[in-house]
């Protein structure tokens, strides 16, 4: 299918890298309702390995059964479906080409004492990722944990394997850990710098959050004030954090966080679409929702980054 | 020999695995007096690694010699039988080919201080599966350990391994550790995420204990609450598992834990049955008794199975 | 995108294979004007290798470009696009995800002596096409020639190597040698028997050509006599392929030769259509004329297959 | 150096090439007297190898000592050096970083017996290349010799490994062999041919000879002929050579052969400028002459590349 | 092109290395505007890694983008760029060729708690230095720290495959961590110290920090003064760590810190000259001014290295 000139104007920016991972890039943004506007929504389902089933899938009972989001993702017009091995396994043949998936590598979860670190577990494979026929693997990194060297390493030496072979990788960048407090956590310095980072691992999508107009590093604090740097809306956040992924030559899409008001979602997925963001990767808020209403959110958002709301 | 529709049914759910991993689900699940229900009784001898051959195999003398328990499990007509290396290698050559056996390929023991960490030795490997004709690895994860992170990248690889030799993998999942308290090792919200975890792992089979109303992580207890999820009965708990391990898509089977009461076993068993569970992995409670008593007592849990008692 | 039913069941014959590789063949089957029908028209362009530039590209001087070919596989919906490497390479870049590609891992040329026996050389492997993002692998054998042995060891281990990666492979069964006669190489038994070998070596897809009734091997006619077997019609023989290739449980495309008459083209591919084959598989026909006929062709037969001609 | 957009334009044809390839290209393209221009004079020496000392160094002793063809090559202001293992290894310390040298991987030589074949030793390694920091590697393929698929076999893995290692390959494009004649070797219709396997086995650079009017294959003739492709003049034949590279978009040196007359080696280079070709590849005729004589023979030859004679 | 006789001095101090290795340092020296001098201009742009986008980019906001930097070194004729992973490869396509490039392969982050120890992720590889077509990989260490050795152990193993492979090793040896104070980070027996154990290494190119006269080490403070070691002005500081690499044996760049007045960069750089080192690594004292402002003051750089001022 012909690419649209938006889509490769996004794959020019990605020079030197071979046609197998420009091929699968394209492959996402030409998938779906929002193919070819560059835009994307990505539905992520690790949150069982992170918060356990109850946590995860008990607000909507249907979401324990993994055909369950692969479905949503094809019927809702998404771009990707991201999740674990096992996950990723119990759909694969029945949905085998009908949507592109993100093979998540690595996982953390919560049943891990507070002495251990801010850590994943590596839990896939590149490999996997071909034998399922996977567009991208995925992998979470915790700047500011006194394990992020490690993490980094780890994902440094996947992401060369897998571009290797043709695949991208999205690069989970969640700042938390021993050097960051909890409201620096979501920080627009932290979070630009989060982003930063990822682009440099050589992430080929970046994943963060959208993130407050707190100011953590006092260090970062000072030039932010110096510079003037807007950071009064979430727009602008978004800008800064775009600015930081390579002056957007990289695409970078936002992740919500635990469920909540319908408003609030698309307010956010306004202010990524105006300050120049690519998209939105959204777990809970669409699969602990009934389907009917995941599937009428979606369709709003889908309006929202077309324009049109 | 044809399998049955309800064996059919569960292979079916091991979609795009290689036609080896299910040919040897089959072979177990085809067993014994068993065969074709997609029930299981399985028959783990690790106890002697566990706890030392004295508190394992003195209740029972004869149980100190491995041919006693490949015997036992053929005479009781189990699906299958699980051991260490070691004790696997005492009669692969008299038993070969008589019935599925297990290899487990890590153990821990009681030899290690509590400082050490909960974690366990890699103690054989997949060649080893291969050279012994077993149907399947086993591999104990410890969900909420210091240690559990490469426990779980320990198993992703030899998963990988294994079932591209057309092995299946059953993970024994344990939680345990500086995260959990004792009365939290079966509580059922963590129950639940063990089984859920061993799923997002990989395995083919999974292994988890069965567990009591009580709920450990505030967070779930607050979901489970909230969505009014049943945990009264063991039932209700034993369908909650079911459900966290893909819905159903995967073979679950309930261990017993030390010796007890006969009508305690069965009560269990009936319960395993109507929770929507796969079958038992019955170790102490069968070999600690005399070859006698243990076979009447695996010729009541077939009928319970069975459905008629 | 969401795979119709008709190619769901296609799939479905392929059991026991990964996801990675149905995908790839979804992949294939859900794209261009034909997507969805389970029919397929695939542009191959390695004549240029077998017969040198002129004789290739010569009536139709824009050809000699590679990126003519990219373009014309896009413009005209066709579902995949087959060349050797380097012509791969000269466009992989630019129209990177907009077409399914083959690779053409090993080709033959005309500068070679007559005592030099009928073999290819093998002129790309795995890796470029995990590189270059293609769907597939393309590979020649020669039942007939005394290098066929060889040849078939190649392809099996090259088979074995893409699968295990999620690469279907594509057989171009091509009689020839010294165990056939000239018109043996198109008869109607040596087809069928060439069309069986590709899908023994585990072909995904069979490309074969379009047969005469002429029957080369006695053995073989006695049969065809006896069994009063019908090969009067293209339709009747190309029934007899399909059925030779594991009962139609295999993709199978045919291919047309040298440039001919189109009202030929068009009778070719109604009989491939009635006889139950997946398509057409159309180089010199197609770009040695100009552009805009072959788009006029190339629409007909879309026609043709979609039944409404 | 900032490249010229001449180079750039050239460069942008090799897509999908990773930016150490392309990088080295721009090396060889921004050396020299001819920098940015588009136009190449290499220099190679493999003859020692080929004719032996006598016949190669013999009318210009100096030329016997290796330092003598870096040195020349240095000081005409050439854009690389060419040739096998020991001779670059004996001057590569004293000339590191001073010219870009292209490893000559395979050699013949004139010690083999007629009935032995046409084939060539691979005698270094693109590990060679990297020690000895050349900036591409030289093979030879004989079109048209019964070995030719062995040669297309190993030069296709070599091309492989020195592209993953940012070196591009220069391919020798020698037709002779079995299926040729004598006059055939030159022949248009072949040296297009050559051109073209080249280009299809992933050359970054051609390298071929200046053809004759002649056509050697009876096919091609018939093409040629219906399709009056102009061949009169050697102008003609490169470009008719250039099209068989992918429509212009490789690299071809043309090759001169036995030291013959200056002006017949001016013209030949006025035709490869004028049939777009990309330069000289010129040894004999270089190092066989006295070195000032050889020195102007380049001068002028710049100056006929840069346009101005 | 020839190297200059003060080059080829230079190269002869690396005696033994292989031509790969002197061939990349020849092209460093003979590249830009200081070509042939002996001296070197680097611009290093690694500080978004180390303190964050906003503190590094935020000054002179076009600098946010990568291609700034590569334009940046090209525009003011500088020898080499040093970057990260991410941010080379998001030009090292349209830049190819162009500019010498360093891989850092190594970076640390500003997210780091106080107790995570100093230190940085391996975030590149010598593959990577090779596909991206890098004329060295640079790596830092820390003297000083609890994890030196790790870190020592880490560059001798890169080092030693990327001389190899033709690739020269730059060590960023800058003291710092529990053993050394803060004013020590920047003393002259210390940045003596820090230079030779870079050389020890095997350091091709030392990169260290201008020094102060303080003099940290109480054993070598006995020393500096019973020896009547100079160590008074900048240029006698420079002396002396030029003779602590080797007497001058190995290349030493010198870098500036955090961005300072203009007068004080060109009295280090006149410093560094008259001290015998090889030159500047200027990274945010450039980038963070306005482009013309830094284009100016390269030049004067370049004039004070040339000797004029």
């Amino acid at each position: 299918m012909k690419a649209t000139r938006k889509v490769q104007q996004i794959l020019a920016n990605y020079e030197g890298e071979n046609p197998g991972v420009k091929g699968n890039l394209c492959r996402m943004l030409m998938e779906g309702r929002l193919k070819g506007t560059g835009k994307m929504i990505i539905l992520p389902v690790d949150q069982g390995f992170e918060h356990g089933p109850a946590r995860t899938y008990g607000p909507n009972a249907p979401a324990y059964d993994p055909h369950y989001h692969y479905q949503l993702a094809i019927d809702a017009g998404l771009n990707a479906f991201a999740a674990p091995l096992g996950l990723l396994e119990a759909g694969a043949d029945t949905f085998a080409g009908q949507i592109p998936t993100i093979l998540k590598v690595n996982s953390a979860n919560s049943l891990m004492s507070s002495t251990s670190g801010k850590d994943q577990a590596v839990t896939a494979s590149v490999d996997d990722a071909l034998r399922l026929g996977c567009s991208a693997i995925g992998f979470t990194i915790y700047p500011g944990s006194d394990r992020q060297l490690d993490m980094f390493e780890e994902i440094v030496e996947m992401r060369h394997e897998a571009a290797s072979v043709g695949l991208p990788t999205v690069i989970w960048s969640y700042p938390r850990g021993e050097a960051i407090s909890k409201e620096g956590e979501t920080a627009i310095d932290v979070a630009a710098y989060a982003a930063q980072i990822a682009a440099l691992l050589g992430a080929h999508i970046i994943k963060i959050k959208l993130s407050t107009d707190h100011l953590e590093v006092p260090e970062a604090k000072k030039v932010f004030e110096e510079q003037q740097i807007d950071i009064a809306s979430q727009t602008a956040r978004v800008k800064e954090c775009m600015r930081s992924s390579f002056n957007g030559r990289r695409i970078v899409v936002f992740s919500g966080g635990a469920k909540k008001g319908e408003e609030s979602i698309y307010d956010d997925a306004r202010a990524i679409r105006d300050g120049g963001g690519n998209g939105s990767i959204i777990g809970r808020n669409a699969f602990q929702r009934e389907k009917s209403e995941a599937m009428a959110m979606f369709d709003k958002l889908v309006s929202i980054y077309k324009g049109s709301e």
